[in-house]
């Protein structure tokens, strides 16, 4: 728990300049979202907590953030070519969102056996469905194919430099509205989204802490800080399904140097915390941003009475209302 | 669809004085609730909507204002000796919490056969639950006995003038924020609601009009404004329980005078909009409040194009998420 090395603009694949940089650019597109507090959750926690709602962003989560960037990012005759993912989740929607709104084709390559629910989704918002086998190597190969037919440009969920600097314009709100903040708690998937958080707040706040909130049964961040090295994903099986990726090899430094603590969260104090935000909170955050609500409010926490303001960020609130785990 | 009578202190039992200083009353306890807006709501509607999230009020309705008005009317003799309702809803738990915050005792009466989630909101602001019989003559001459042996003051759920003004501080912020505002559209049960909403409001922009949103199988303000006297609320079974009651002899007169139009909602269309709203506004509201997202979304409106800009009050976010009706 010593402290980090001061984040340079040669350490990472974003920097503060950048992450000031990409909020200027999807300013015009993006919401800057509401910070939320609760009486309730603040006595269950035993401190003031401020909740970023990203799930109140364009498309229900922060990808949009991302998403636009890098789309923004794009000259002119390469924006023309379009983009394309192969990601099938909250990023898919956000970059066929950021397309539309810059007039250029999203192709998204979903597997087959992809929930109706978020096919629809991103054909709602304009994005152009590639079917594939249901396999990685179906994904990556259809995308190759994809890119060599169209020349479109490969907009990754968030090993990517713009798209981790999009992320991070959640801390320059967060920390412009609430510059009294003792720490962040963040959930942690693939990275993308702490990453660029960490960065910019570190760099605005050296004293605060960053706090990443995985679940038990997606803990490969955990182990990859741990052990030093990037540790495969586990077993998707974690009901937060936003959680399941692996660190890519932009976000794990980021993760080994600036993350403080990373608080592991069972499936059933997800599920409790996401009704307990849904109830009390009156919003429907999906089961991702509960990972992040239950490490506020869990034991870690309370052992730590000086994290007296801790921001808490609902990173998304697309949920499938048929299938809800309580 | 004339143009209404201007209100006067004399004409109905509050008046913008009374509201403005209600503002002032309950500023210190009440939250000013944000002013949501959604993309794809705006087009299904085919204009700008802006929605009052009343539901991110403190104990998750509109009840708290009208509820803390009347607790902070009370002289000190009077506050000590606590306040008393028989209403079981989302009053109950608003005037649990206002007594609570000015230190004094809430007897709240309720039928024994009420859900054990309504008893253990109301007790969950420190309440006092007396349980009854399952009808009306039981719960008023409970409430009376209450009264006779604690000196408690009756605070009914909407047929009272601080009540009626609490409400009303929604229009002043709504206008404040949105003051281009051509209508607001407000569910429509016993009518305290839209009366301090409509005095308000017409009060500060005499141009605006006030669009009561009620359920078709609670359509008794709808028949009360057109025979022209207070017909008796409808069997109990719609969905959305909040608007079950019938008008008082004080919110009748306002919605006679000064409501202009009435639209009526089909079950169906109460949960579609629902749903819709926790899909993509993110927002758990209750059947009441879809109440009026259906009015706002539906075939009236679209006949009405030169309603540009319409306000929605999001009235309440009390769910029971164990008996959801999709």
């Amino acid at each position: 728990m010593g402290h980090a090395p001061a984040p340079t603009a040669a350490t990472y694949a974003t920097d503060l300049g950048a992450i000031r940089a990409a909020q200027r650019r999807i300013e015009p597109f993006a919401h800057r979202t509401p910070v939320a507090t609760n009486a309730t959750l603040d006595a269950i926690s035993g401190r003031r907590l401020w909740f970023k709602c990203e799930l109140l962003q364009r498309t229900g989560s922060f990808k949009f953030r991302g998403a636009t960037n890098a789309v923004r990012m794009l000259d002119d005759a390469g924006a023309a070519r379009g983009v394309v993912t192969h990601s099938s989740g909250n990023h898919a929607q956000a970059l066929a969102l950021a397309a539309r709104m810059r007039g250029i084709p999203a192709h998204v390559v979903m597997p087959s056996n992809s929930a109706e629910v978020k096919k629809a989704a991103v054909r709602g918002y304009g994005g152009r469905i590639i079917e594939c086998e249901p396999t990685l190597e179906a994904r990556e190969s259809t995308a190759a194919r994809v890119i060599a037919e169209t020349g479109a440009t490969m907009i990754p969920p968030y090993n990517h430099p713009d798209v981790m600097a999009g992320q991070g314009t959640i801390a320059l709100e967060l920390l412009d509205e609430c510059p009294h903040l003792d720490a962040i708690v963040v959930p942690l998937g693939g990275g993308g989204l702490i990453s660029g958080i960490a960065i910019a707040a570190k760099a605005l706040k050296p004293s605060i802490r960053i706090i990443g909130a995985e679940p038990e049964l997606a803990g490969d961040a955990a182990a990859s800080k741990r052990e030093g090295s990037i540790q495969p994903p586990m077993k998707p099986v974690t009901i937060a399904d936003g959680l399941r990726a692996a660190l890519g090899p932009l976000t794990f430094p980021v993760v080994r140097d600036l993350v403080d603590d990373i608080v592991l969260v069972s499936e059933a104090d997800i599920a409790a915390h996401m009704r307990l935000a849904w109830e009390r909170m009156k919003l429907t955050i999906e089961p991702s941003a509960a990972v992040g609500v239950a490490a506020a409010c869990g034991d870690w926490i309370r052992a730590r009475p000086e994290l007296a303001d801790v921001g808490v960020v609902l990173c998304g609130g697309n949920v499938d209302l048929s299938a809800l785990p309580f």
